[in-house]
């Protein structure tokens, strides 16, 4: 095991008061809500991004989403990075004073190929998406063992109901999980925390609890891992990302079942 | 009854033939998987935004963006809106040329009061958000039943695993369903119904399948809906905004029991 989620507790939830309704009437207990909290990137001095997100792991974070914004491409491509917890703000600075490109982040790209996914990469996703190449295999009894493992190591979604979980895993290993209430983020939590660790990416495959949306398997994609394993549904366009860009996605994974949605070749018998 | 989500089949769900695995081996079924494409909005003619959405209702989905960013305040301020749905574009003609604010829709305001959910509203969010002062109420049974309608009402759901419905309810009734892979835009679906059908909102409630986060509860706010069921969990900023902003948030609600989070005096006994 390398590390697992610590909890961390403050930051990712907090007891409130509420009432509650049952057939027994009205109770006001304290219950776990997921904590949410804004969180605003600066680069270079320049205010770059927000994200709504659960401040715990704020520098992988910040790392994974300079990652894969493609604003950074190793992790000493970041001088310097100050955190104000409190304010929830992060202050990067480069060692390149490349300009933010906005508009490259914002600006749908509309290519020739009506219909193809390709179509709707926005530009900074045509520069970091890149089709994944490993040759990691995988068989059924590891699928469903992986994401029991996650589902047992995963107390703040037990406490609140409202995080998402990610983790990475060999076939044989659960190595480390993350929670936000945001899905994206916690993919981001895992590719800051792999990048500044060196941890070798092309043998690991990632397990999500959250659905497989076209964001999250561009995400998957820059990230470099070739599998993906969820335990909710795909979209359409997640799944022609995921076969362009040769990504197993496998969904929909519960005690004795999942579906294989694209890239099946790397899954083997056991 | 008003109008139920009409299946538009084609744009909602697609039939992708699929591997399934379960204790008797491999099977290759069709199975339905939830729609989602990008939809690119231009605004007298320049680039505004790229939604990933469900592409049903892009009429109503259009007008709801548009009133929540607010870009526009009534129905008529659009003068025309053109579609191309093969490729995913709004063309939106306002009365007013007023220039797209992007400052305002993407820079952070950071406030004084640290801590309080006031500090983190963006720019166009403090202009639209609005404290809501309805004096609408609900009993128990009223919000479990309202829950039930809503799931009954979603075959989509059932069929795809991974899509969120909104509907929009007196007490008494479901009126109206929309379903979308992201919650915003389900919402918006069905601000923009209400708006360009005149539907009076003061006395109406939304019931949601997702989880109530931040960018939910100020949604709640621009449409001007004093009540919020959801069947999933919230986040501490969202309750801290609902508190804010006179919203009755309602989480976890089953078939018999639900939780109460913030400004229970619209709930009344049956």
């Amino acid at each position: 095991m390398i590390d697992h989620e610590k909890l961390q507790a403050e930051s990712v939830r907090n007891k409130r008061t509420i009432k509650t309704y049952n057939e027994a009437g009205w109770e006001q207990p304290k219950d776990f809500v997921a904590v949410e909290a804004p969180l605003t990137m600066y680069v270079n001095g320049e205010e770059f991004a927000t994200l709504l997100c659960t401040p715990s792991y704020i520098e992988d974070m910040a790392y994974g989403f300079l990652l894969s914004e493609g604003i950074i491409r190793k992790a000493s491509d970041v001088t310097s990075l100050n955190i104000s917890e409190e304010k929830g703000l992060v202050y990067a600075e480069l060692t390149e004073m490349r300009p933010l490109d906005r508009l490259g982040v914002s600006k749908r790209v509309i290519g020739s190929c009506c219909g193809k996914s390709r179509q709707f990469y926005f530009e900074n996703d045509r520069r970091t998406a890149k089709t994944v190449t490993t040759d990691v295999t995988i068989t059924p009894q590891q699928i469903m063992a992986r994401m029991r493992d996650m589902q047992e190591n995963s107390q703040d979604f037990h406490d609140t109901g409202g995080l998402h979980n990610v983790g990475i895993a060999t076939p044989e290993e659960l190595l480390l999980t993350r929670s936000d209430i945001g899905r994206h983020n916690g993919l981001d939590k895992v590719f800051g925390y792999c990048v500044r660790n060196k941890v070798k990416l092309r043998d690991k495959v990632i397990v999500f609890s959250g659905r497989l949306s076209s964001e999250v398997l561009l995400k998957v994609s820059k990230i470099g891992v070739g599998v993906v394993l969820s335990k909710s549904a795909p979209t359409t366009l997640a799944l022609d990302l995921a076969e362009d860009l040769g990504i197993t996605a496998v969904g929909f994974i519960r005690k004795n079942r999942f579906n294989v949605y694209t890239h099946p070749e790397r899954i083997v018998e056991d």
